[in-house]
């Protein structure tokens, strides 16, 4: 197995990206295996629903934390674990960077608490290779804007300056990862940043293999 | 704020204890602050709902670990934390021991990694006091099943090997930390175990104020 995590602020495309990259390598016979939490686990959707319920306004940040860990501990061992021995490629859209960069930076957790619990929780495992979908607040936050207000949930509602914090984070993560995490400029147009992925995760698979 | 805790294997009778105590410090004009997790947290009671759903079969022990760990942060950071600077005495109806018993002992996780994974998300908050329940799995399930069968949930369906493994996991955690908690042999009569909680928290409290 190859696990490959997509990353970045919302408005970055990854999701859109993410649905075209599958398409692309399927017609070159290659089958790509994409995830996102909750992927299907019936235990990580009931948790992420009391993560995103607007009514739970006294939600700590570290509960928040905690339940998405849990959520995602769920999920790997529902649907990633089972795989490991396996020759699939899988791509999971956010992973433990996300809760690094929305919990630990936007709310100015202890981040070496979260990585020493999320180390804990998901026995060490660590993606092969993320893909850091870099776009800074001010394009990110315009692109959702033309999204249905209705869809947005609690994290949605957050300030600029939360989501300020949040790409800093990722910027941070960055610096500490430099072999695993590869970075792209998302600002740029649908197509130029699709076959940026796909030159980059193309070259990933043709040298683990 | 005095905060002590009761702990025990089902059946032990820490709770209709609690509750007895409760009236006769009363009497004395002592008050007791009882609480126990989700206690009255509506976030904590969404987790617990999650953890206790009969039908998540599939529920990961880490998973398990990682929301009751959750639910009991939301019930600090709403219930007790507040009350840090108050001249309260709060008693719990179980906390972190539990979870070391039940998921640790329990279910043979590293209960290291569970003790590091509560620390830091309970800011190292410990109780001053804990008062273990001691009885054996043979009376405790003896004397619960007598409840109502359709009441019980997802964990009083364990098979006794578990409960045998908590039983000995709580003579372990007592090992441990021999200077905060204190042993009742809660197989004897109602009245006697009452009585022996009684004085070790009425000296307990003279001694600390």
């Amino acid at each position: 197995m190859l696990f490959i995590t997509f990353e970045g602020p919302e408005g970055s495309g990854k999701t859109s990206v993410l649905a075209k990259l599958k398409e692309k390598f399927a017609s070159e016979g290659i089958e790509i295996t994409t995830t996102r939490e909750p992927g299907g686990s019936v235990i990580s959707e009931e948790i992420r629903k009391i993560i995103l319920n607007k009514e739970n306004t006294l939600m700590d940040p570290w509960t928040e934390v905690l339940l998405y860990i849990a959520a995602r501990r769920q999920h790997l061992v529902e649907k990633v674990f089972p795989e490991v021995s396996s020759k699939k490629i899988i791509i999971c859209d956010r992973f433990s960077d996300s809760t690094l960069a929305y919990q630990g930076y936007g709310r100015k957790l202890d981040i070496n608490k979260i990585n020493a619990i999320q180390d804990m929780a998901f026995d060490n495992f660590k993606p092969n290779l993320t893909i850091l979908f870099n776009v800074s607040p001010e394009v990110g936050l315009q692109r959702i804007e033309s999204r249905n207000q209705n869809e947005n949930d609690r994290l949605d509602k957050e300030t600029l300056e939360f989501h300020n914090l949040v790409y800093q984070g990722y910027q941070e993560i960055v610096k500490d990862n430099p072999e695993r995490i590869k970075v792209v400029d998302a600002s740029k147009k649908f197509d130029e940043v699709l076959n940026e992925v796909y030159q980059i995760i193309k070259q990933f698979i043709s040298t683990s293999s």
